[in-house]
């Protein structure tokens, strides 16, 4: 299967890397929001976030805070951004897990999304709809 | 110390909570950027990514799992975003730790950054920055 971030953890393929050890590895992502924009991956290949078994993803947390502590100090940022897209409708380009780390600074454009109301009544339906989702899967 | 999100565990606050054990608890975002906008927290009050013990850390990270996949099949969205905003920098307004979970469907505008361009050498330099920060740290 081809997988360009199978390829770098492989050393099949080039990239900055910052942090690495027996499950995951970081690196600077090439196509920058801002520089010093790194991904964190599980070494093992999957998909995406719901794939992740529970080993991974405690050591994806426990790297993506050590990591993002870092280029707030080293780059001196003023805060940081940790993101998954997951699916493409979310933004995934890449169909190997990652954690992006942006760093931000106060000078930067402050994107505002778009907020939505609900409807009278209707913050408790959508409620009640996840609370059975999360029954069947908890 | 007033904390809106301290107020909701303590049933102060008025929240659809969709999920709650120890040491966590997932609820709706009253101003959603899609509708099933869901907050996950710590129930003790930390400010941000960076002061989380592990525990809390290991904890949010599974429950944000179950969740996501809970509102990604709920309501049948095509894809989700998992989001940390930082610091005021990065978009944080609540100063209680909470990872967003916003569904994303295919019919979403879709949002897409502008990238940047690394000048020659500068990626290494970058690199080399954010990884003497992590030596410190690690």
């Amino acid at each position: 299967m081809d997988c360009i971030f199978c390829d770098i953890v492989n050393r099949k393929g080039e990239a900055e890397i910052l942090f690495e050890n027996d499950l995951v590895m970081a690196f600077l992502d090439i196509r920058p929001v801002n520089y010093g924009h790194t991904l964190v991956i599980p070494k093992k290949h999957f998909t995406n976030f719901l794939e992740l078994p529970p080993e991974y993803l405690e050591e994806l947390g426990k790297v993506t805070q050590l990591i993002s502590g870092a280029i707030q100090a080293g780059l001196k940022a003023d805060g940081f951004n940790v993101i998954i897209n997951n699916g493409a409708a979310a933004g995934q380009t890449v169909y190997h897990f990652h954690f992006h780390i942006i760093p931000r600074f106060s000078s930067d454009f402050n994107y505002r999304p778009k907020f939505k109301v609900y409807a009278d009544g209707s913050m408790k339906e959508f409620a009640e709809i996840i609370r059975n989702a999360v029954t069947k899967k908890g």
